[in-house]
């Protein structure tokens, strides 16, 4: 252990444009939401290891000496991309995990231990410590709560392991990794999903790692190199839905109607390119409003293709409506069929305009977040870079 | 003259898919709209030739003698296609119509006299008659109220003159005319569109004439052999728009984003093919559920893409919204950013159902007439088929 402790955050993932189309071999760019999960890994003399989870209301702890009997016998295989699927069948036995469950507490606690434990195994001893992860994000809204719990979970127990470096130094609020150190993170994290989320793309964890935006494309994930920061407004409807069958759906219309829906992936395959060129202009050129005004074209199109595919909801009409009643410029991200949505905040737009906004749509029964996309990816902070609420919360476990 | 006085009525029109796509070589459907103008022309002997046309406040007449006069050293040429522009100096002189004037009342009337002096140049004596014109559809509403005009003034002065056929025989409630009849029914008509007009694409005429479903794709008219009648709602949301303006911006968007836009066409295109085959199913199987499901989809998808074109506006968005809301589709029908939507009902939408979304409409500030689609052309009527009311109209002057 290098420090006594150490504060990590990483953030969310939004998908700007080509949900649903990236299915099916279009590309699709997926955006940080700077919507963060805060982590606090303190090094304890306890001999216990603590994981305290408020956001699902999950406080465990473990003696290092069980944990340790886990390993007995066992040797760590970095060299696999793959989850060692002996190591998550002892985990499910120790944790008395019920076969086939896919309880969310469950398996965060399973995605933290299995990360602990492959990093740990072949260190002298199995180091006691306490760790709090607390997140701005809601869970189960499509956007990437796990990934970015995995991600600082990885960060955070490969640092604190010496694995890769902690970058901080004084005086500075924030430090990133280098690149290399990013993809072991990545690596890490990408375990943690695959535990959570049994078939994860990798898209998730990977923009909660680098930040930014990420082109997908045919299970190529690339990272764009400059890309503004977008002002928005994140929309939760909070109408459920189910991924898979709205995915099912988009299939279904596909082969119900070929040559009316392949024109339109299309189409939104060319959106995403569109918005990729003008995001790498606003990057090299400044953004102007010949550049927003494009970004909101594309918005706009893209909703009414995605209502095309049948995602569409009338929460999300109500939040484009009410919204462009206001001037701004909205479409869902994710999945669709209620969930979320984005809205583009222009730089000059009036913090009176998002208000009422924000009114209306909270009327509606939605939750609102004010916030950007394409900041930065995972990042060490110093206490006194964490807003006092989230510190609190941190440090009151 | 072959009788004292004849009925005849003609249809509007809608389009059904394809507005816009057209324009850049798509196909589109245009299909009559049952919503009718009525003629009635009624031998006289007072010397005199009468028009009275109470939709525009428009009654006039004009002694037989300075009609001939007009006609004092020209010669019909009926072979052209082209109007010909010495009779129409002629007349505008005659009717004191200001240079580049385009005034509705004003064309109306020149249309009229242009076929009557047109159809009757070459007879021994200039008929003295009657006519009086009424029409069910709203005018510049883009429902092809100036086609169904001509289409009544050119099948009355051509049956008139004994040039076509009185197929009604007794007994009978209505009668068509053959096609070769048809045929100059619609030649004349256009003539008449072009004085209203002056560059109409034909389609409006073609459809008011032989009814049904025609497909228009690069100038090429042809009518669908067999259709069904669709039982519709059409809202005129009275929103006021340019047609011109809305054509031009479609164009700009197709230039902006040209891989956008491509396979948005392309995908209107196959709308409008798919729409094809569906009601060819439909007359030849007998309408089924499957069939009105597929109508409802394509419905729903062009009018997202009708968005994407940028010819959406707030109250087709709340037609659409309020007509969902009782499980029926809309879209809108023509140029767009306002004007006319269409909603398809079921055989066996219930009528409770049509009025509680028509109230709803009203209350929106729409104008709804329950009507159909696809039914016949121009027809001979006897006076008993035609309504009270619209009797008591067209024999009131």
């Amino acid at each position: 252990m290098h420090a006594r402790e150490r504060y990590i955050s990483a953030p969310g993932k939004s998908i700007l444009h080509g949900e649903h189309a990236v299915v099916h071999g279009k590309v699709a760019l997926a955006v940080s939401l700077n919507l963060r999960t805060y982590l606090r890994l303190q090094a304890t003399s306890a001999g216990k290891v603590c994981v305290n989870l408020p956001n699902i209301d999950t406080f465990l702890s473990w003696d290092i000496t069980a944990l340790k009997s886990l390993l007995s016998g066992w040797k760590a295989d970095c060299s696999s991309s793959e989850l060692d699927s002996n190591l998550v069948k002892r985990l499910r036995e120790f944790m008395a995990i019920t076969d086939g469950s896919t309880d969310t507490r469950s398996m965060a606690v399973l995605a933290f231990l299995y990360i602990y434990l492959s990093v740990f195994a072949d260190a002298e001893v199995l180091p006691s410590l306490s760790v709090c992860v607390w997140s701005e994000l809601p869970t189960g809204a499509g956007l990437g709560s796990s990934a970015a719990f995995s991600v600082c979970l990885s960060a955070a127990l490969l640092s604190a392991r010496g694995t890769i470096s902690t970058p901080l130094i004084q005086q500075q609020n924030t430090a990133r990794w280098s690149d290399a150190e990013l993809e072991l993170i990545n690596k890490w994290a990408f375990q943690g999903e695959k535990i959570i989320h049994g078939n994860p793309s990798g898209v998730d964890n990977a923009v909660s790692t680098w930040g930014g935006v990420l082109r997908y494309h045919a299970g190529m994930i690339t990272p764009l190199s400059r890309v503004p920061t977008l002002r928005i407004l994140l929309t939760n409807t909070k109408v459920p839905r189910s991924t898979k069958v709205l995915v099912s759906g988009v299939k279904d219309k596909i082969n119900k109607y070929p040559s009316v829906m392949t024109p339109v992936l299309d189409s939104v395959d060319a959106v995403s390119q569109a918005c990729e060129q003008t995001l790498a202009d606003m990057a090299t050129e400044g953004a102007s409003t010949k550049h927003y005004n494009i970004l909101e074209d594309l918005i706009d199109i893209n909703q009414h293709h995605l209502n095309v595919m049948g995602v569409g909801h009338s929460s999300l009409d109500t939040l484009c409506r009410v919204t462009l009643a206001h001037g701004l410029h909205s479409k869902l991200t994710g999945a669709g069929g209620g969930g979320c949505g984005i809205t583009l905040l222009r730089p000059e737009t009036e913090p009176s305009v998002v208000q009422a906004a924000v009114q209306e749509l909270k009327e509606a029964g939605f939750e609102c977040w004010e916030t950007s996309l394409g900041g930065p990816g995972v990042l060490l902070h110093s206490s006194n870079s964490i807003t006092q609420d989230t510190l609190s919360i941190l440090t009151s476990y």
